[in-house]
This record gives structure tokens, sequence and C-alpha cells, in this order.
């Protein structure tokens, strides 16, 4: 189906990327899908977005090892209501890398990106999307 | 740090495989971390936990052919609010199998496991995680 406002396809509307990008702007938690020995994992983090990229804070780990090695990852964020099965999500996909410009990390400490958990996470994390998607449920 | 009750890192706890089946199922959606054409992805289903499988539904796509490759899978699912912080995520990570045995389906629809999206899911793919993990926010 198809009309001027939406694409529609089995059940989902389509977004625009400034819709996603509109989207990921309020949300707060998203999950970085990386490998981990040849393994598939899933990682939440608190996020924000600058520009057009999502950036993080992580301790040295599986997520910052992936980060170095300017891995692509991929950046997911949703919302989903049971009640009235309403809900969104974006995706994300990029290559991740530790951020060394004291700009960046100045405009990210001024965005008040904090890590919700506690300890130390001293590295901001940068993903530049090379490609960037979203899907909206639609019910009759 | 280590206790009798908890072991905690860098600001995180680490649960128990039960916890972590306790958590998963309480929730109703979860995410797919699949490779498409080389690329990582994550994809939100609504799903159910029978025995100790996840299970959901799905149209032909991505998700089915990474299911009926017999391809590994990471499936996350995780609760967080902003306000004070707190949250929990876990980790399952196993084959993806497309469901055959009509027993099987049968108990997926006595679960009342109907997709959120409208249009037609008539997969029911099965991950039997052969590794699981969890983790919650901690504050002092």
């Amino acid at each position: 189906m198809f009309n001027d406002q939406l694409m529609v396809d089995n059940g989902v509307e389509l977004l625009t990327e400034d819709a996603c990008w509109a989207l990921l702007s309020r949300a707060e938690v998203g999950r970085v899908g990386v490998t981990v020995a040849a393994l598939p994992a899933i990682f939440p983090v608190n996020y924000a977005v600058l520009g057009r990229a999502v950036v993080f804070r992580t301790a040295p780990g599986t997520k910052l090892a992936a980060a170095t090695s300017g891995e692509v990852v991929a950046f997911e964020v949703d919302e989903f209501a049971g009640a009235d099965r309403s809900g969104w999500s974006v995706l994300a996909v990029g290559r991740a890398e530790v951020v060394h410009d004291l700009d960046v990390t100045v405009k990210v400490l001024e965005a008040g990106l904090e890590p919700w958990a506690d300890g130390t996470r001293v590295n901001v994390v940068r993903v530049a999307p090379t490609f960037i998607s979203g899907r909206r449920l639609v019910h009759d």
C-alpha cells in the first residue's frame, strides 16, 4: 500500500529519516548490537544525540573494544505500549569510534550525558550511522 | 566486590540464571540481534517464554531468514526508568529455529502470543539459549 502520507507494509509504517532522528532525540536508552567472540550480543546504554550521531559513555570492555576497533554496530531504540499495541522502533547502523576530540567530549558533558550506572565510564563512543530506518505499528 | 547476596561490578549487579528467566517471563517486548548482509541489525518483537525458550512470531523476512538458517541470534530484554536511573537487562544467545512441531505451535497460540503488528506473521520462531546473563543497576 502506498499513499502521499504513509508507506505501509504488513501493518508497519516506514518512517522518514527525519522522523527517525526526531524519535532518537527524545528517547534516553538505546541498545548497541555488536559481535563478541563471533557471537551476537546486545547491550543497553543511555545515550544522547549530537548532530546526526549517537553518543554514549562506556567503561573499557566489550562495547568499547568494538568501538576502538572501528567495528560496525547496530543501534536500536524503541517504545511500545501493550495496552493498545502501539509503538515504534528506529535502527541505525554505522561504525563506532572512540571520541578523542576534546570539543566533542565537552559537548557530550554539556548535553548532560552521565551514565546511569555507578562506577567509572570515562570513554565517549560515537556512532554516525550510514544507514537509518524506522517503523511504526499501524492499526486499521 | 562480592558478598553472599550480590556480585557487583562497576555499579552493575550480575543476576543469576533463575533471576534472568523470571525477568524474561514478565516482559512482553524483546529485541533480536541478527546479521543481515554481513551487517548487525536489531529488531523488536513481542514474545513469550515457553519452558526455557523464547518464542515469537514473524513473517518471512530477515528475522525468519536468520531463523531458518539456524543462525545464532542475540535476544535482549530490558526495563529502565530515568527518574531514579534504575533498571535491568537480560541477554540470551542461542540458535534460532522455526518451529515445525504442531504441539509447540499450539502451546504458543494457547499462551496468547499474537503479533502486535497487523498483517500476517504465521511463522513461530524459537530460541533456546545456550547462554544467558543479566545485569541490574545498583546505586549506593
